[in-house]
């Protein structure tokens, strides 16, 4: 057994309640290493011999190096003492807090411990995160509903997008298509900024508290989200605190009086007067941006601004959460206050910050509710975009993101596959929408929260920013609008089954030199099985579906109401090049 | 190389601010695996051609299993993406967050990130933590500085201790014997409970805005830690916040009201009315034990009391800081809300949690400044007292220990041997005082905040509770006083070389089926090597002296000013039984 890579630490990942009285407990070891982990767990003030149990882990995943094993405990008392036993079927180890032991321990001391489950430190995202599918608009090209407060160098709609240029894009174009995207069947939308700034993306913020008149005005935000709620959608907004714009009344202050401004506390600034040197600013900015100064959010007075502006939009116009961007490099401290702020004014509100990389340190219950999930995006373009990755590398990365987090970060991680600042996907598919629609299919078959990007449905392509950020496209005959039909047929499927947003998952089929995959959500009540030929040829492939779960030997094609049997616990399926099926099997039906 | 084995999770103890601007960024590899290991880095805004830099990593500890390699970093803009270069002689590994490649990254995206150092974030304990030598007093069991406060019951001081009888200890006891604290050379004391309560421990608070009456008023305290700040003599009380006592009005209100009681919530009652069936109370409370009723941290009425509770004693009586009791079992926003507090009222407060086990999550700058380091108790109890593991062992336990943590952590672990809930340490050494000297050089030596429990100094022995809370010896001719000289030496030696509050550490003879340890500790201008011979027979030891420290060849014994001579960087000393020598040598020597 190898024993240098068993791993475990209380708490993160590792040890967490997942509601207000389970507790996962999971553990790492080499792949294939061990045959069965039982975890030996008790209260450490009842005498040890009295009550100490064991119970079988589960191997709820795998990636390339290791597997991972969980068990749900409900301690009665609501505190946990336990370690683990390792059985290589060679070699029998038990292991506490102190190390490994070839013998079995005798007290509690020296045990790990999960001390006390608190319910106000259980990690609890939204419920209604979980069973959202999120569309993301970029306000300034999505539609012009009012022409009468388009900016003075407004362009034709559908013109080239420039990195400064304006089409005139605003809140009434979104209230005045609301019903394509019902039709659509979304039921939240996350819009990147809509404060009042100088640029058309708006991440310069001047005026955190009023609408940018080019988009409406507080009043019009208003009516569009209460029209959202009307159709059960729910509405995110874009809080940009880790930097403010450069027009900005508190930094023109800065600028004009340097360090005799009453603000000159409110950023970061390396040297007076401000400046900018060789590309560097003398103050600390977003990347070397001189037209986003980061806020000293360590400072109270800029605490207090930013906290009333996060509290505003949702007591006042009754928004469902914030998208925080760059939230990495704000302070915990901001954040665990914003959280405190955010869920007093509606405890509802979903908390989605933008990292990049690994984030337990805000997925832990007192900051985030979920972050943007880069990770995936990066994974589902490797395999199904650029192909510089086969079935098995692709299930081992998504197999450890979801070991990195606890379940209910899982379960509402933001999963893009684009976005304002990426490559659109049909480009990245280098246009062949078959590879576009098996990306699309294994995203809103996933756990977390799927998230389009506005007019990638119709078939929108586009290169980098500006390229990224043109014109939704209105005219329907240049739509495609079979496409449509494709991401509406998903998104109903994924509304319809509960299994498909918080079942299990786990691949049935991930292998080497291998596009095809085959992967698996479930409940209590059934299967469904996707099957994906990620390849330029035709093939057929033979799915051992008999894992543990018990199934009828009748599965139903989802899409095409056609039923395929299982011979001997084997399904065949055979797909056309990029072809894929979905498959269900009814698990009651099988007690009969 | 062995992969599997080699570890690096950002924040935590694998990367974090040590100050305002440097970064610890540490990795793990399997033990004597891996040659060099270097720190790939830069700013993810700066081109990655331009601007990655390599650095070699230190090994800067080892247990049996594994290797930790640490770099410092200082970001010129706070920010940092790194990865980690592996040289196995053999092979060469490029590690980031995706994993491991035999080709260096290219770009900075699948970096590891330590996206902004901000300050507020940075764990900073209070710098006097470090220099301080800590006395623990239970008030009971001192002294009888004012007969006329003694309870109804009292017994003769110096009787035995049982579970409930009371000599008469008070404030004004320790008050008297102040010059007796100076003359052993601590500074700084923690008391365990002195509010009011029924119990002689007083771990069942009845009010926590009152001094026992048995012990004095709340002016005796404001005298005592007058009288102690003019000695330089910190003060340390004890938060018991995890539960009250039994008679605190509030639980008494819902013994008497049940759910009816406006105190209903401030408590977690499993089921009204409050009763005990078959040991085990219808509330929660510490252990099973029914006069110790947990309070509801998260009610914020029981919250608000608490905090008026932290904050009064730090601001009306200048208390120095907090020692939580079962600080684990209190939920983590309690204990960040009271650090905010108690820093508010006294930015040097030092908040000190009670964990018995890993405790990473308490000491992140968010909640504790330290916890009190019981597996530093369980190591050195083992190797010297129970002579239950060898100098390898040793070695091993404690180097993993200090991985665990971000160093400023580590120079602030609560170091004890024992304490009112512990058998004494004289005890544990089965009554050889040679044994007990070696623990205690050894404590007094190492990293950390020592603390020595009252009376220990001058030879008082006990077995657990009651017995290890017998009433301290005043007879000077009853007092073993070479022990308390013995203190005294050690205590004015950590206190007059900084090298041993805050220098580096490590060992450099901790063998397999040896008890014989070599360790130093230096810093700039010198070192101070400690040689123990934990051993009945006398025995010889020969320490190559020359582990990159430019030193020179004389050594002089710190005790006996006797100087010896390495030869070939060789140093021979002989240790009689149990024997031990410290030696220093000047660097700067060397450099002559």
């Amino acid at each position: 057994m190898l024993l240098e890579a068993v791993y475990h630490r209380p708490k993160q990942n590792w040890a967490y309640a997942y509601d207000h009285e389970t507790l996962h407990i999971r553990l790492r070891t080499k792949r294939d290493d061990v045959q069965k982990v039982e975890i030996l767990f008790g209260d450490k003030f009842i005498p040890f011999e009295n009550n100490m149990q064991t119970k079988p882990m589960e191997r709820f995943t795998q990636d390339a190096m290791f597997d991972y094993w969980q068990a749900e405990v409900i301690p009665p008392f609501r505190r946990l003492c336990y370690g683990f036993i390792l059985n290589s079927g060679k070699q029998k180890v038990w292991m506490t807090e102190k190390g490994f032991f070839d013998q079995p321990p005798t007290e509690h001391l020296g045990l790990f411990e999960f001390p006390f489950l608190n319910p106000i430190d259980v990690f609890t995202p939204p419920s209604w995160v979980k069973d959202a599918v999120f569309y993301q608009i970029f306000p300034e090209r999505f539609a012009n509903g009012d022409p009468s407060n388009d900016p003075a160098n407004v362009l034709p709609w559908g013109g080239k997008p420039e990195y400064h240029n304006f089409f005139g894009g605003d809140l009434q174009g979104v209230i005045d298509h609301l019903d394509y995207l019902t039709d659509l069947g979304i039921n939240a939308i996350y819009f990147t900024p809509i404060f009042e700034a100088t640029t058309n993306h708006k991440y310069d913020t001047r005026d955190y508290l009023k609408v940018d008149p080019h988009f409406g005005t507080n009043e019009t935000l208003k009516e569009l989200v209460n029209a959202c709620h009307e159709r059960g959608i729910r509405v995110l907004l874009d809080a940009v605190f880790n930097h403010s714009g450069a027009t900005f009344p508190p930094f023109v202050d800065v600028l004009e009086k340097g360090h005799t401004s009453k603000y000159a506390d409110w950023f970061h600034v390396r040297e007076f007067p401000l400046r900018t040197v060789n590309h560097i600013p003398t103050f600390d900015t977003f990347a070397f941006t001189d037209q986003m100064p980061k806020l000293n959010t360590e400072n109270p007075e800029v605490k207090e601004y930013l906290l009333k502006v996060a509290k505003y939009w949702v007591e006042e116009v009754g928004i469902d959460g914030w998208r925080l961007d760059v939230a990495n490099e704000v302070d915990h401290h901001f954040w665990r206050e914003f959280r405190e702020v955010v869920k007093a004014a509606n405890p509802e509100a979903y908390i989605l910050g933008e990292v990049f990389h690994d984030s337990i340190m805000w997925l832990q219950g007192d900051q985030f509710d979920a972050v943007m999930n880069y990770p995936f995006q990066g994974t589902l373009l490797d395999f199904f975009a650029r192909n510089t990755m086969d079935g098995a590398s692709f299930a081992s990365s998504l197999n450890s993101q979801l070991a990195r987090y606890p379940q209910q970060a899982n379960e509402v991680a933001f999963n893009l596959l684009d976005s304002h600042d990426t490559q659109r996907l049909l480009t990245l598919c280098e246009g062949d929408k078959r590879k576009m629609k098996l990306a699309v299919l294994f995203q809103l078959t996933f756990p977390g929260t799927p998230c389009i990007y506005y007019g990638d449905e119709i078939g929108m392509d586009g290169s980098y920013d500006p390229d990224c950020r043109k014109c939704m496209e209105w005219d329907e005959s240049k739509q495609d609008r079979e496409l449509f039909r494709f991401y509406q047929r998903l998104i109903s499927l994924r509304k319809e089954n509960k299994l498909l947003r918080s079942g299990g998952f786990r691949f049935l089929h991930a292998k080497k030199d291998d596009n095809r995959l085959v992967y698996e959500r479930w409940d209590n009540d059934e299967r469904i099985m996707i099957v994906i030929n990620n390849n330029k040829r035709s093939s057929s492939i033979s799915v051992s579906v008999q894992t543990g779960l018990a199934s009828s030997e009748q599965w139903t094609d989802v899409l095409t109401g056609e039923t395929v049997r299982s011979v001997n616990g084997k399904l065949k399926v055979k797909l056309p090049p990029f072809g894929y099926q979905i498959l269900r099997n009814q698990l009651s039906m099988a007690k009969i």
